[in-house]
């Protein structure tokens, strides 16, 4: 088999996608990107905060939660590289929906103030329109997750989450290093721990095998066949994007 | 009980929010603007097409949905006056990523060409910047809906949809016209169409009668107690927006 880098967690800034895709960006903020690093359970913002700055995931994992009053803590999203969270910073006087965490060792962000991002997107249609396009393909990702508990098996779902990792990667083998703990995965992708041991039990023989953080994946497209089937994205386009 | 209005089936377009709160948008988009009516089951627009116009429901309801290449209709929306569907116009070269249909009579739209949207959006910084907002409201939104599956009971999500749409009314009564089948109201929610069934029998103590598409809301405080404290965007700010 074939061995494939593992997600790289070294990966400099300026492979980010949102410098990579809109390089004058970066050139423009030079000077207004600040680079930070967490350990694990390290507090990145909070919910309710005022949304101070854009962050870009360059490397690590992190956890967006969110409590509700009678004490549940809910899992809203798992961000690595190439991530982007507090979109709220694009907005005046908008606080961060949720609360970011260090859940993996060496997290490493790059922290746009929310008045440099806002000065440029105001100047910059263009900008602005890609920003639009991304939070438009967030929502539909967001959208795809809530029909995939109705649609999908616990095993599918995790197979669709490590599809995602191996991002346009369409056939071959990949080796993915997930640093997030069992109880965080289940409640990210909606089900119980001890569904997610089955779920992987039952990814087996499609070759995927699960070893801690280590995941080795032997035929993506096998994944992929288990998968899409279910999936009304399949086909549309491309299901790329955030987790 | 007071009587309060019935979701107006025949508000005129000025009044939809995205003209009201953006007036400029309206007189830019002059002659651009065409308002069209659809029946019950008539198809708007189909998953997949090329996204040609940006659409406002000015009354009536519609169903947003989604099929699995393995057969399962989604439920991914249901839009009623004041809502925005096809956001998918804002961007070159996209696709509708759900297909539409006029569920209620009386169904009427605005339609805004691809074109004429993007031209606006390109030269006006404010106008993007309010799509931007928009288009992250709904993020939001459908977060919300993901963890409310996790953390509240079928009544409490129930519930909160017929809060969301008393829109900014805190108390006092409501009556509501929801001419939505119970088994897509059903799907919509999350749950089977007796577990529905069941969830309005719930509610009946907290004042809510429901007969046929008619909703008598008693005490609109007495269902946000009911519902907010299972959601952990409650005390945050405004939970309205779309369903």
């Amino acid at each position: 088999m074939t061995q494939s880098p593992v997600l790289s967690q070294t990966e400099p800034s300026y492979l980010h996608p949102l410098f990579s895709t809109y390089p004058a960006l970066e050139k423009s903020l030079h000077g207004q990107v600040r680079k930070k690093q967490f350990g694990h359970g390290e507090s990145v913002i909070s919910h309710g905060d005022g949304a101070a700055h854009l962050w870009l995931v360059l490397a690590g994992w992190l956890k967006l939660s969110r409590q509700t009053p009678d004490g549940k803590e809910t899992i809203v999203g798992l961000c690595t590289a190439g991530d982007i969270f507090g979109e709220a910073a694009l907005f005046a006087n908008a606080n961060y929906p949720y609360t970011v965490e260090a859940i993996g060792k060496q997290v490493e962000l790059a922290a746009i103030s929310a008045s440099a991002i806002r000065a440029r997107v105001e100047k910059d249609s263009k900008l602005s329109a890609h920003i639009m396009s991304m939070l438009s393909e967030r929502n539909a990702q967001t959208q795809l997750k809530l029909e995939h508990i109705h649609t999908m098996s616990a095993a599918q779902r995790l197979a669709c989450f490590l599809l995602r990792l191996c991002a346009s990667q369409a056939s071959g083998a990949r080796s993915l290093h997930i640093p997030v703990e069992k109880h965080v995965l289940a409640a990210y992708l909606g089900m119980k721990p001890e569904t997610l041991s089955r779920s992987q039990q039952q990814l087996k023989p499609l070759g995927i095998q699960i070893s801690g953080e280590r995941v080795e994946i032997q035929y993506i497209d096998r994944l992929r066949e288990f998968v899409c089937g279910s999936c009304s994205e399949s086909g549309m386009g491309s299901c790329e994007g955030e987790n």
